[in-house]
Formats: structure tokens, sequence, C-alpha cells
């Protein structure tokens, strides 16, 4: 049986004391808007007024899903464990914003349908080789989706013990935008058509076909909402459980974690349908091209910080995040006060 | 007589190329959004594939307003002086960020009413202690107004000969937000209580004063829409004169400029009324919370890069919209191609 993690609350103190530390500085009052609250949440979390993110990791969960064979994708499945090659060699988008941000990559495979070779670097957490059609019966079973939500959690341990004080979700999986948009119809109540985009770009007759393959898939798997394990395990995918589970273990060890795009969403939906108490430990990094987003995000209460018409994923949203989060907390560690300026303040 | 530089037209070869080769990287094509489009923005800008912006530096002009007077500002005008200290010990919102991002700080007076010690590291163009009371007459003369947007000419190629190759701007002045709102709405031709906003922070009452003020002063003054420099002249400023200066001289050098919030936007609608082909140079960092940059940025077909609530002013947006541009260059140099991944491209 699988246990949800406990998760700490937040230091309120601090949190206050961050918020009139801020209002020394010397700059009006707000004027510094979101870069001012990100400051106060993540002190809040690291319970202390002089917080530290240096020490970032993106997580990057590879799988295949079985739905690929249904259409539903611009890509061949083959992209996956290419990709993931690519993450290993440095090459991809995400390596290059990770540099860029002083960040290391981790690389996962959850479930890619393709073995790596020892010593190629990746992770190895597979649960099995890709999921099953989910428009034919579940993704995988009850004890497999447990098992991803538990590998991500130690997943999350391992990288906190390794001293990550920042932890960003990243995902590839050729087919991923199918599962997420059915966990996002499934949570936030709103039609299969609504929550569904391009992905990497299926034309007009892509699109249909995908939105009647999560409707199937829906219909045929009936997931019950109030039991998120459930949705994983009919409509998910393994890397999204494993990302599930990584949100869940950040959280529970009080580290705060950056969620990138769409996927990463629907997997820190999943994660807030389990232990809602995360909600102040995530932020959301940005808002992605793929609709089914916002909806999940606004059932999250949360505000992307970027709006940059991406929709890559494998963290480079979160990887772009990291440099605004990081100037937040600089700015409350770094800057002078008008004391200490001698700077008038407001008359 | 003021002669405005002339502008070089960006590469359309280069950025065709920039786009094709963005093409070939292994991603979706367009997944990574404004990324992609900043790229070859850079690239064409700077004629080569294998753009370079690594020698960041903001600008930040000072100057004082003499319509202070009417209790426009939350801030006493002492505020000015002490905060180019500041900037200068490197303790304000604009070196921290700056710091982060790799990027230099020049700190210019532009007219503070107030003398700097020497070698206190301020860069003097001053052109006089503070502007005029803008409500009482022209802010200064036609002829120091030709005069500060030289001098803001000749800092963008001072600092291009030492190297920069993108320029933010940056501003400080006590005030500045009053002729901001005249210039924009001169520009816009928007009522001036709908590009007029609170500024560091004043109450209602004071916002009340503050929109009288600026309709008193283009009353008084009657500025000419089609001269920019009658209007810089009547209800401008010294650091806004330099500032459209230092936009006009990085343009006319192929240089790509980063434009801050409101106080920037006023200084580059300004440029951009004396010489429209500077258009392509201009990267707007981000969206103010002070009404009146919207309308500006929108004459100037421009869309802010961040949207994260702020209104400071020094350069802080653009020190943070460095990242943004930096990632969009690294992505466009160091990713690795479909082929040379190993990647299957789109079915």
């Amino acid at each position: 049986m699988f246990q949800t993690p406990t998760i700490p609350a937040p230091d309120k103190t601090i949190a206050e004391k961050a918020r009139q530390k801020q209002n020394m500085l010397t700059k009006p009052t707000g004027s510094l808007g979101r870069l001012e609250d990100l400051s106060v949440q993540i002190a809040a979390i690291q319970h202390t007024l002089k917080p530290d993110v240096s020490r970032k990791v993106v997580v990057v969960m590879a799988g295949d899903h079985g739905v690929t064979r249904e259409g539903v994708s611009a890509y061949p499945a083959d992209v996956t464990p290419q990709m993931v090659h690519n993450f290993l060699q440095g090459g991809a988008a995400i390596n290059v914003l990770s540099r860029q941000a002083g960040a290391r990559v981790s690389v996962v495979d959850m479930g890619v349908a393709a073995d790596f070779p020892e010593g190629s670097g990746v992770i190895d957490r597979k649960i099995s080789h890709g999921t099953a059609n989910m428009a034919a019966g579940p993704a995988m079973s009850r004890l497999e989706a447990e098992q991803a939500i538990k590998r991500g959690i130690e997943i999350a341990f391992q990288e906190i013990d390794r001293g990550a004080d920042l932890i960003a979700t990243g995902d590839m999986g050729i087919g991923n935008t199918t599962p997420s948009s059915a966990i996002a119809s499934i949570f936030t109540g709103l039609p299969v058509a609504e929550v569904t985009g391009r992905g990497t770009g299926v034309n007009d007759a892509g699109l249909a076909t995908k939105i009647a393959i999560i409707e199937k898939a829906i219909r045929v798997n009936q997931p019950e909402k109030s039991d998120p394990i459930d949705v994983l395990s009919k409509v998910g995918g393994f890397e999204i459980g494993g990302l599930t589970g990584l949100v869940l273990g950040a959280a529970s060890r009080g580290v705060a974690v950056v969620i990138d795009g769409f996927i990463s969403t629907a997997a820190a939906l999943l994660a807030y349908e389990l232990a809602p108490d995360i909600q102040p430990y995530l932020i959301a990094a940005h808002r992605s091209v793929e609709i089914g987003q916002r909806a999940m995000l606004e059932k999250m209460g949360l505000d992307p910080l970027l709006d940059l018409g991406m929709r890559l994923g494998e963290g480079t949203g979160a990887a772009l995040a990291f440099h605004i989060i990081e100037a937040s907390v600089r700015i409350l560690n770094d800057m002078a006060t008008f004391e200490s300026a001698g700077v008038s303040d407001k008359e």
C-alpha cells in the first residue's frame, strides 16, 4: 500500500520577518513585485532569512506511451530514447539552459521502451518498457503506479542528500501530452477538447484524433478522480508518476520545487490531489502554450513566473525560472537597507 | 543643430539563416517560442549566426526634476543623489541583479541636483542641477535637450568601444514618472489620467495632484508632438534625454538595446519618434506596473519579455531580461541538431 508522505508547514514567522526585511531595502515597498514574494516564500520554506538556492537540479524523467500507436504525436516514439541519449550527451535544450543557470541535470529512465547501456549516465528506475495503450485499457497496474511515485520520492531524497536546495521537474516522453490532457480533464472537470493542445505539433486531423482517443481512454477506464493513484494507473505515464513522486518527496523534505510546463503540471496536480499541503512548496515556472495547463495551475492556486510561448518540456521553462528565483533570493540577501546606505525613506 | 544619427538595417539574410538553424535543433519547430525569435533578432543585429551577448552593461542615468516641488512623489528629492551613491557602493537592486547577470553597471549623472566628489565613480555628464518645474514653464532649454541626447549617444559609443554587445537602459530620478507620463500622453494621444500611475507610491490625493500637474505642464508648455526635442525640452528630464541618446547611439552602431520599465520606455519612444528605424534593435524587458507604459510599447510594436509586477526602474527589469536574452543566444549556439544528435525529425 502506498503511503502519502507527511508535508511539513513552511515557517510563518520567518515569512513575516522576510517581508519586513524586504521593506527595509532601498526601494519603494513592493516595487520588486513577485521577486519580493518569491524571496519570502523561499525564506519560509528554508526556515532562514538568508536562503540559498545555489545548488539547483533539474530532474528529467523519461517514459514511453503505448497510446502513441493511436497516432497522437507528430514524432515517432523512437525519439524518446534518442532524446535521453541527447540529454546524456549535453546537447538538448535543457542541458544548454541548465548550464547557463548553474544547475545539474539528472536524467531518469522511468519507463522508456528501450534499454540504455551500462555507464550511459542514465538513472535506471524503469518500471516497464513503456505503458500499455490507455485507449484499450489501463496504462499500467495500480502497483506500477505506486512504484513510479515511490521511485520519484526516492529520487527527490537522493538529490536532497546530494545537497540540492531547489529541484525542478522535467519530462521526456513522446505522446505524453495525451495522458496529461486526460489528467487535466479528470481533475478540473473540463471537457477533453478544452484541455488538449497540439503537443509537439499535430495538425487539425491529428488534434481531433488525439481528443477522441483521450475521450475513449477515459470512457474505457473510468478513472476515479477521488483516487489519484487510480487516475495515474489508468491514464497516466511512468515519467508522470515519477514526477508526482519527485514533487511529493521534495515537499516532504521541505525543499521548493519548480514546476515546468504541461506534463510537469499534470504530475504536480496528481501530487496535490494526494497531498494538498505541498502547495506552498510549488513554484510554477512558466505558462505553457498547451491550453490544458491553465486550469490545472488555477486549481493549485499557482501563477506562473514566465510566459514566453514555450511548449518544449524537458524542464526548459523551469531552468529559465531558476534565474528569477535566484534573483529574488539575492535581493533579500544582498541589497543595502535604507539605514545602511543612508537613503531617506518615504516621507 | 541636433542631427539624428543614421540607423543601419539588421541583416535579413542572417535572420533567415538563423531561423533555419533554429529549425534544425533537437526540439519541435517553434517550441521555444520567444527564445527562438530573440535569437533570430540578435543574430540579425550582430550579422552572425554565432551571436554573443556576454559583455552586457546597464547604463543608469540619473537626474532631478523641478516638478517635485509640486508634491508629485512619495519620496524626497534628496533620494536621487543618495541612490546614486548607493549604486556606486553596489548596494542597490540594480547592482545585485547586474552581478547575477554578469553585467557591468555604469552610473551617469545627467542632471542630479547635487555634486559628487572626484573619484566617486560617477560618470559626470551633468547638464544642470535638476530641471526647472515643468508646471511653470519648460523643464529645460532646447539646447539642453539636444545636449542631453548628444551626451547619451556619446555614452553609448563609449560603452560599445569598451566592448559592450548588449546595452540596457536604467534610470534614477525622484519625480521622473511625472515627465514620463507627460511624454506618454503626448505621443499616444491618451488622456493624462490613463497613462499616469503611482510612481514610487503616492496615495489617491497624490495621484490626483500628479495628474493635474501633468495636465497643467502640457497646457502651459504646449509641446509640439511632431518635434520630439521640443517635447523633451518642455516636459522631459535630463536622464530621460540621456537615455534617448543612449538608445539612438546603440542602434546607430548596430547594438541591441534592452529597454527597462516606464521611464526607459518614454525615453525609447522619444528616440523612436526621432528615428523609427531603431525599432529592430529594441527589446522590451518587462511590463511595468506603471499603466502608461503599455500604450508606448504598443506604439513601438514591442511586447515585453517579463511581467513580474515590478515598478522600480534602475534597469532592474532589463537586468532580469538579460538572462532570457542570453538563453536565446545559447540555444542558437550550443544545442545539438537532429542530425548531430541522431534524433529522428517530425514524421
